[in-house]
């Protein structure tokens, strides 16, 4: 029985490919505080049970540092040649992500005898929703692994966030867990995590400050080692809650000398603390425009309190009217986070980073990007993504998200500013400090025995951090990895259908459930199952405005909202004109009649059809092919992943059916093939 | 500023209207253990602060036991002669009833000389849904009377109930609360409360066994006194949770041998305790079926154990599929009560009664007579309300539902065997002892200042005791006694206002919710505010069948589920046509086309839109109404009042628009006055 899982480091194995090598560190001093040379170290003879040389001539594998040679600390290369491989870096950083490079070439039997390897963007975070009771909000993996108590498996699948009032002490210190970990974050390099949710409340406001400081303290030096800065979600109000002042308006001098006071205390606690994180006047949050401050004023004030300790102020900008009304059609919540932030570019600090949702509603199974990207020129900024899988099936459904996330990545904003135009590139680029950009993702671990709550969604956590690295890389490749270093021991055969279930997985979630990008049609407050009109008549402004015609939101210049002319001209004319539109997010862009034939040359009510049908036959397809895989997986996992399995195809069943009899209620149009639709 | 709320009994008022009178007790000795009696001297002595005299000449009111007179312990004579009243009564209750009576008589100032009043239902029975922790499922009064800590309002106003559990003693021993609530049941006539939660799950399943007993002991001495008896709602897996016996199958020995040492014991401590209340297979809960045993298996088992006490059980009817499948339309949820108990008419024991909710869905604002009515005819009935307004608006809207109450009681069931076929009569008739038979209501108070959310929803309580009573009672008369007993003081004009909103508001809050019987359009588990398609893809057996060309459910026996045919012939007719049915229950009985003109001479569409529109208004006009009351009325009774019409006016309009709304997307159909309804 599997205890912990060990995801995609398989010790055994490792250890097995390891077992002729020995190690040594080429005229490497090891100074007081180098905490990721004493972990690489540690990694080595502890972890991989291997010897650590003092005559790097002897050794098979040898680290060296050579200070210029790479454009950033993180960097490596890996060059074999003589008998034995040499790991070079600028600094520790780059050795361990060598090292756990190394690690991954040599399980995955590539060939390549020179690896030069840089990240593409410089901060690649993790948000944890986790809150100090243990629950994590949009949490389907168990418990946090951060807080709560040992056996304490608060809601662990219902992602609800209501959080009970803690006595004594709320971290869970299972220093195991956490050096586990921090170790397979590194091995993709991931190298920030935030720690708590950005929904801060009650005693969770308090984690930045004394005692709790000690128990982030104790969880920074864990994941230190491996690379990690910790981050803190604040509460906007804390002055008030904290601080008992009257305020926290950010132009009061009372409000800033609390901050600095706070910065203080956590950097004389957590030296290399990475710094805020900040959800304010966003969906019920408070925020800078209660005083009448721009979000730039409330950011800049947090940027200078934390400046001198060299942190950084990650805000985010999922501002939005979250009261709005559904009889108004004017009003277009995908304009928002555009409509608030457009007009303050080179207004933030250059330690503020806009953290901003990739697209413009909320990671929705289709979406287009946030027009924000390339549109802002000189703001740090951060791409977010959501690895905990609120919209994409709360981890029962299996959904391999990363091909979403890489089209978003490789987007070409055609904007003429930049050189290089897809989001990936144009965030760096339009940042004032490049090295303060980046991209988060909600994470997606909690305590359940797989790490995540269906155990291949693993392969999203895994993804993510080699998607923040090499933002090129092929979906289907880094899946081909993970699947490799998985699965090694397991036969070709089997690694091939577990590919073909998560390779088409994204494609399949998207076709049972809300059509076409429109989005939202799912159960208020869970977001798991279907409701077709769950949000519809609501105040958060995800509409479908579905009638007896047709379905779809008009976001065009010509007759819509005029969301679209928030991109470059080229894209916004591709947007505006439903021929040239991507039919996967046709409805995002269009109301459209049923009968309308779409680029795809089927009628706009046999497309919803179709991928209905397909969408939930695939979901039975994986039920069977999962089935012939039961000898050749350890049994739990097996076991694990074939619940999952069944309950996401009695998901997709209800989406199927309750969307198609929806719109044949609708519409009264028969299905062209004659399947079956319940009336 | 009001502490407690004296409701319908002014204390004031009633002193100052009796100030010049004494009382006496005719030849009456105070036999121990004659609780009615005492509390009697004591409501005259101390809450009415007037003597009771030894010498009954003296007195200007006399209290007589005539044992001979009357049919029942309950009924009573009032006679006024040559300067002196006289209340007569074969018992106890029946002097006590006469003293609320002559109150009553008094403070509305009614003229009759001599009133013999008796009551036309031996049981008048209150439900609690109330919890061990103190809050109530379907509460919206706050906290429950019963248990919780003294300032411990738990789920206020949100009508949840996850039960917390209570570490300690979990009754509130609210000594006062208590009595000014038995006073205000007694002096409406209801004899039986049920003190907890039909759904009796974790600590509340102990409540029959000590310590708990002891809690209940005391509830029981105080509502003895006001010739209240009290019971208890049990958990069917007693057995397995308290007695660790394997099963809770009715015919094993060990079963028949738990539940016979639990009556004995609960008997020892409250030696005129009720009975049980069972809420067996509903709704997830446990029951008979599990075993493979009859509803007549279960309840027989249980009623011998407490037969030799002369107990009840309580059984409710409210058995149904509650996992549908909204695809097949061939279940009908309405159906399930008559198809579970028809067939068990005559094979229940004589101390079991069935509670039977007055439709045959779940106390919707417009829904036929349950068809079980006059059908059964050997079996104890008694007719099941709801005082909580858990779908009539949660005391937030204002909704005196007496008329509907008196509707269904006096509803010609046309059953040819009963002399009298009205359900209030054949309840009756058909039940083996007929004083095992009346009615329930599951209650409506809370710890709110106010005893239930909206001030005037205690109207509901007034009236629904009053309506147990006497059966044939007007609701606007019932209606017209509780403003005088309450707003006595008030001027004419202010009663005549809030007349006019309370007579009104039933069919108001019907106008602009579900349209025309079809229910259930209502938020998920919350049932408070709209939401059309809500329960329609549901496992609860709720559905409208809304396409694009009709809404409604076919529920006739030529092209529906065939309910119709559980009538009498001249019922069933009835309801079988379009043309019969009464309109408020169109969409109950029928699907019928948007276009199709109703009996009112209206299409669907537009009866539904008007029904909507003028909902609507008369909520606006409530509020402009009530503003003009303030000068007269209390300063927090009017605040309260009018933040609920508020409350009311917002609820309504969203129920408007988005009833309106969906109707209009579906048909296409405009409205014929060209009011705004929103695309």
């Amino acid at each position: 029985m599997i205890l912990l899982y060990e995801a995609w480091l398989n010790q055994t194995a490792i250890r097995q490919e390891f077992s002729d090598e020995t190690f040594a560190f080429k005229q490497m001093d090891l100074k007081p505080g180098d905490a990721v040379t004493l972990r690489l170290r540690e990694e080595i003879t502890e972890w991989l049970h291997r010897p650590v040389l003092a005559d790097d001539h002897q050794a098979t594998i040898v680290f060296a540092l050579a200070p210029d040679n790479f454009a950033t600390t993180e960097a490596f290369q890996i060059v074999q040649a003589a008998g034995q491989t040499t790991i070079t870096a600028q600094g520790p950083a780059g050795l361990i992500y060598g090292f756990y490079a190394l690690i991954r070439q040599r399980l995955t039997g590539t060939k390549q005898v020179t690896l030069a390897s840089a990240p593409d963007q410089a901060l690649r975070m993790i948000d944890h929703w986790d809150q100090i009771d243990g629950s994590i909000e949009r949490g389907y993996a168990g418990a946090s692994i951060f807080f709560g108590a040992p056996d304490h498996l608060s809601n662990p699948d219902k992602g609800d966030f209501a959080v009970l009032p803690v006595k004594g002490d709320p971290f869970r210190h299972d220093r195991n867990r956490m050096v586990r970990y921090a170790r397979l974050l590194a091995s993709v390099g991931i190298n920030a995590i935030s720690l708590n949710n950005v929904n801060v409340r009650d005693q969770g406001t308090n984690l930045i400050t004394e005692p709790y400081l000690d128990g982030v303290k104790e969880i920074a030096d864990i994941f230190r080692g491996f690379g990690i800065q910790i981050y803190l979600a604040i509460n906007w109000e804390s002055p008030i809650h904290i601080g008992h002042l009257a305020t926290s308006d950010p132009l009061d001098t009372k409000v800033e000398a609390f901050w600095q006071q706070i910065c203080d205390g956590i950097y004389q606690v957590i030296p290399d603390f990475g710094g805020f994180v900040v959800k304010a006047d966003s969906e019920g949050e408070p925020g800078p425009y209660q005083y009448g401050r721009t979000h730039a004023e409330g950011a800049n004030m947090l940027a200078q309190a934390i400046a001198p300790h060299h942190g950084l102020i990650i805000w985010r900008a999922f501002v939005y009217n979250s009261h709005q009304d559904w009889r108004d059609r004017s009003t277009d919540r995908a304009k928002a986070a555009y409509e608030n932030f457009e007009g303050l570019d080179g207004q933030f600090a250059d330690n503020v980073i806009l953290q901003i949702k990739f697209g413009p509603i909320d990671f929705q199974t289709a979406e287009p990007l946030q027009p924000l990207f390339g549109k802002l020129q000189h703001t740090n900024q951060m791409m977010e993504f959501e690895l905990a899988a609120e919209y994409l099936g709360h981890q029962i459904d299996v959904n391999y998200a990363v091909p979403q996330w890489s089209h978003m990545i490789n987007f070409e904003t055609q904007h003429a500013n930049f050189a290089d135009s897809r989001a990936g590139e144009v965030i760096k680029a339009g940042s004032i400090k490049p090295q303060n950009s980046g991209f988060a993702a909600v994470g997606n671990v909690g305590m359940t025995p797989f790490w995540t709550g269906n155990p291949l969604a693993l392969a999203n956590l895994y993804g993510y951090g080699r998607l923040c690295w090499g933002n090129r890389l092929q979906p289907d490749d880094i899946l081909n990895e993970w699947l490799q270093l998985t699965f090694g021991v397991a036969k070709a055969q089997t690694r091939r259908k577990i590919f073909d279930i998560l390779s088409s997985s994204n494609q399949t979630y998207r076709n049972y459930t809300a059509p076409l990008g429109v989005g939202f049609m799912v159960v208020p407050h869970y977001h798991y199952g279907v409701s077709v009109n769950g949000y519809e008549y609501d105040k958060w402004g995800t509409y479908h405005f579905a009638d007896r015609n047709g379905v779809g939101v008009d976001r065009t210049q010509k007759t819509g909202t005029g969301f679209t002319a928030m991109y470059a001209p080229q894209v916004a004319a591709m947007f505006e004109e439903l021929a040239t539109t991507p039919v996967e997010l046709a409805l995002f862009f269009h109301h459209i009649r049923y009968d309308q034939v779409l680029p795809n040359h089927k009628t706009l009510i046999q497309t919803i059809y179709d991928t209905h049908f397909d969408g939930f036959d695939m979901t039975t397809k994986y039920m069977d092919d999962w089935a012939t895989l039961q000898a050749d997986l350890p049994a739990d996992l097996f076991q694990e992943v074939q619940n999952c399995l069944e309950r996401q195809n009695e998901n997709a069943l209800e989406w199927r059916d309750q969307v198609n009899t929806y719109f044949y209620r609708m519409s009264g149009i028969a299905d062209e093939q004659g399947r079956q639709i319940y009336r």
